[in-house]
């Protein structure tokens, strides 16, 4: 089979398309080309013929789509529009599998938002992407493609360095502490977040590549299992697997910060998205130790070399 | 005020500029300019400096943005995206009205949706018609404009004549008979459908052009109050208006039609919409009565005319 990735340098993409290439089949099917881009302005030959599966990572996120609408409108909105034009080229539909997020909904602390909740974003990165659930899912319906659109949570451990996304101290609460660096925890301990780790975002990227979609219907979006958990859960997390560590961690209140993420839901009843197949979350203290086990060198090496 | 109706050539379009020049004033404020547009692709002196409503109207509609993706995608979604844009070139973001349709909805006939229903359409036009509400709402919510989005219910009495819409026939069972003529009944006499007249549907414009949209926040869109009948009730009320008409009315099941309008919502609980001032529909044989006495005449006269 024939697979494209777009956005295939991103921290999910890269990811991806190594899982691909170590496994050289999906779905039990023999990869045969695996086409990798990622830049803003679709190629022509980004979805090449015969094309089985496209990952369409690629994406302005919440931040810059934010401070820049036509930016976020190009990309998160004429890059989708392009992929699916691609698709109606090639001579049998293909699987496209679509990252949209939890910032399509509003929500809060007090909300479990069920599968049939609505979609009424409060940024224009949510906005682009329940718009690009309905282009899919319409697309869908007319046989163009064969979409799975995942929301997903909040992704922590990101690897990396501390970055100005308000989202950013989820992963930073943990990776600083673990690399023996202070940092600080801008909301209360009891604040609650929807979150997915690396590990369980690919493997739901890749369920979502070969799974049945009969069972759809029109509705080929789908919040995966994550967890709703609090801030004081994943520093108990962080302490179980390296004792101490949690100390690192300084309460500064921000309140820019919390009115921000105070803004997006804290938790979702997924039933769907179980009953679709999508694997249930790890616990938290697995997460830590992935991250320990899977980026926490590599992390240290990088940051080593980009401070010397 | 400067107002703008986009798609003025339309059936509501007509009724609303009608309105607007008898009345020379909307919200209490002189109109001193109405600019009047009707083709797909958006000049760009149909919303000049100044203006301070705009009257989006224009789209194509369902029958056509399902035999035509490329032509609905290019009306119903280019064609709003360069009404934004236009408005970010003024100096004040102006109120802007938009028509969307309860085809953005998934119902059938057991259903009564809230106005936290989501939207799961099932047809590109009603794909269009939700994405235009997100692009609305988060426009809204950036003062690019300030809009109103209202989801419009079947409207009948249409004047005219049947024509292929599978809701033609809602406004045909009423008209048809009034002319003298037989007409069919496709569904069975106790189908339920959310309506709305003309007049209420213009009254309703009208409001959304002029009332305080403060009380909104992130959600733009409205279910206005329409009615949930169903075809025995309407043929009931036609029997009142005109003895005798409804045995004009033949009943001929059609399955393939029956099977288009069984996918949309009967009902609505439009609390929302009442609660910001959109008035409550007058009863079904006032609806009647309207078309008699706006609509009747230059109906026959069209058709005498065309049929010459």
């Amino acid at each position: 089979m024939r697979i494209s990735i777009l956005g295939a340098n991103g921290f999910l993409g890269r990811r991806v398309a190594e899982r691909l290439a170590a496994d050289g089949a999906l779905g039990g099917r023999r990869i045969t080309a695996l086409t990798l881009f990622d830049i803003a302005d679709l190629p022509a030959d980004a979805v090449p013929p015969g094309t089985d599966v496209i990952f369409q990572l690629a994406a302005v996120v919440s931040g810059a789509a934010e401070a820049d609408y036509d930016l976020g409108r190009r990309v998160n909105l004429d890059g989708l529009r392009a992929v699916i034009d691609a698709c109606r080229a090639l001579e049998q539909p293909p699987r496209v599998v679509f990252t949209s997020s939890v910032a399509s909904f509003s929500g809060g602390q007090g909300v479990v938002l069920g599968d049939d909740a609505r979609q009424l974003p409060a940024n224009s990165y949510g906005t682009q992407k329940a718009i690009g659930e309905l282009l899919l899912s319409d697309a869908s319906r007319r046989k163009f493609l064969d979409a799975v659109s995942l929301r997903l949570p909040t992704i922590i451990v990101r690897p990396g360095r501390p970055n100005r996304a308000a989202s950013s101290f989820f992963s930073g609460i943990v990776r600083e502490p673990l690399l023996g660096l202070e940092t600080t925890l801008p909301v209360p301990d009891d604040f609650a977040v929807w979150i997915a780790s690396p590990r369980r975002a690919v493997a739901w990227l890749l369920h979502a590549a070969s799974m049945d979609t009969s069972a759809m219907g029109l509705d080929r979006s789908v919040s995966p299992p994550g967890m709703s958990v609090t801030v004081g859960a994943i520093l108990d997390a962080l302490e179980d697997v390296r004792p101490g560590a949690a100390a690192l961690v300084k309460r500064v209140a921000d309140p820019a910060i919390a009115d921000i993420v105070a803004g997006w839901p804290a938790a979702f009843a997924p039933q769907r998205g179980l009953a679709l197949g999508f694997s249930p979350h790890e616990p938290l203290v697995d997460i830590v130790a992935a991250f320990v086990a899977d980026d926490l060198e590599s992390t240290r090496q990088d940051r080593a070399i980009t401070h010397a």
